[in-house]
């Protein structure tokens, strides 16, 4: 199967190992919207210029839309599935309905096939949230993320005046954890589930006290957290802070039996070192399925929800029945 | 939905408890190949004698069959698929190629569309494993069963001379569970992944100490474990172990980044009251698939690998995108 990437970031970069793992894909290009010449992909595959795609459509079954969910997918996606099969990882999660309805009706002008949102949340947790459901419909859902770096976050940080760098870790309570793992389900606020830990280079001569002031009581980001500031150097933070960590835990909470007298439990627990390559993992699985759905004459937009898992997998179903089942 | 519960035991008490909790089914009859007049469903039920299934056909959408890997299903299954859609849970991995190629025919000349193998190992671990392995192709796979009460293993040392009961349970090594999370990814014998606790209640007169060199030395079931033996009376016996808790954990460890940098651990983990009526859960959820399938005109077997997540769901494709992707 041959793969394009289009825009080369962390995402692109880990797609491109991906498919160093997966001996039935090939990575025939990588397309961006910086000067080519800048772009040094990790494996040496040809650079193209964004623009250039279409004259490269005979090289590509399918294109992986490595771009941000805030302002380039929503107008990416729907675009480049007109004329290719496209993948992306689109996270917003309140504006899934619109984007997939965008892209739904582009592939289905173009006769191609897209899935939209793929990675691990959404993607995998959502994936568990559902299976999980259906086994225990009398239940409840939690989902914790971390110990791990969010980049909104960190980004957040940055934007405070007298701040140069920071690095910030989203990270579960442990007895918030202990208490749904029991089966009591209970109920959890925002402050209950998670605490947010910063780490934060101040340039010189900044106001620490206005800092860590600004941080905490910010709205949507910090001000329904505990949150610590902890100030370090740049150095400290480029040698101990540099990876995107991440992960996260989805546990359903339900009953069974006539009176709902026997407790379950069903958790699903993801610990990552790296952020970006774990969702190219699940990207490039998700582009096996869309070759072989669109090789079925089945157009349109899809998500993970869609997709039968046997057509994830390089193995026959044969094999799976045999070995996996 | 239509169901008919075929075999009334364990399972098929755990299916009549699963179909309350879910609004679009209907349990139309349950069916024994025992005397019906001595069958009495939880819930009130009608009870028919299991060669009467096919003069109630009008009745069902879907057959739950309820019977033992071992000689029930290799037959039942097979038989029942020739006139209706189906679902079994049978659970012998190595015999799940052939099992699968006779339910597929006979689906295939009855225009039904049967699902073997539901549950959760076979099912949901089985669904795990692929789903990690293709996003983490160079990594290995770990599964534990337990803490929980394997039946086959309490029904082989109720065969041995001198005991009245028996329950055993299967328990993960907490060390090894350890060093797999660490993502070591360490080679683990038998006797390092679990342990097995034999709680026997003897005979009178029974020579106790025969009985525990039987049980830790027997092939296959116990010889490759540690194993404790600890005698009780049937009175504690059906005071502490009547009920047929079960789970355990399924771990991908894997690597990516070009040089395999970058560790990460996929983990799946269940806790259960009540083996049967998780399991029951699942097959539910699969009768849904099952009847969507069909109604698209798809006949033969499948499995759980073959069976795209939202068609498990009672909600629709948009619901599900909006709520729990």
């Amino acid at each position: 199967m041959k793969i394009a990437i289009y825009g080369y970031g962390n995402i692109g970069r880990g797609v491109e190992a991906a498919i160093c793992q997966n001996a039935d894909m090939e990575l025939t290009g990588v397309y961006t919207r910086r000067d080519p010449e800048t772009v040094k992909p990790l494996t040496g595959a040809p650079v193209y210029a964004a623009d250039d795609l279409l004259a490269h459509k005979d090289e590509i079954d399918v294109v992986i839309i490595c771009g941000g969910s805030a302002t380039d997918l929503p107008t990416m996606t729907p675009a480049l599935a007109e004329n290719f099969c496209v993948i992306d990882s689109f996270d917003t999660h309140a504006r899934i309905p619109e984007h997939f309805a965008a892209v739904d009706a582009a592939a289905k002008r173009g006769g191609t096939t897209a899935v939209i949102s793929g990675g691990w949340d959404p993607g995998m947790f959502s994936l568990n949230r559902l299976y999980a459901s259906v086994i225990l419909p009398e239940g409840k859902d939690y989902t914790f993320w971390g110990r791990g770096v969010s980049q909104g976050h960190s980004d957040a940080i940055r934007r405070i005046e007298g701040v140069a760098d920071a690095r910030q870790y989203t990270v579960p309570v442990p007895e918030a954890l202990e208490a749904v793992r029991s089966g009591a389900q209970p109920e959890l606020t925002t402050r209950q589930k998670h605490t947010r830990e910063c780490f934060v280079v101040a340039k010189e001569g900044a106001d620490l006290a206005q800092i860590e002031h600004d941080i905490v009581t910010m709205p949507n980001y910090f001000s329904d957290y505990d949150t610590t500031v902890t100030f370090i150097s740049q150095e400290e933070l480029d040698r101990n802070h540099k990876e995107l960590p991440h992960g996260g835990i989805v546990i359903r909470s339900g009953v069974t039996g006539l009176k709902g007298e026997h407790k379950h439990t069903i958790e699903y627990k993801l610990t990552l070192d790296s952020n970006p390559e774990f969702t190219s993992g699940v990207l490039i699985a998700l582009a096996r399925a869309v070759g072989r759905i669109h090789s079925r004459g089945d157009y349109g937009c899809k998500t993970i929800f869609d997709i039968a898992p046997a057509d994830l997998s390089a193995l026959s179903a044969e094999e799976l029945r045999a070995h996996m089942l």
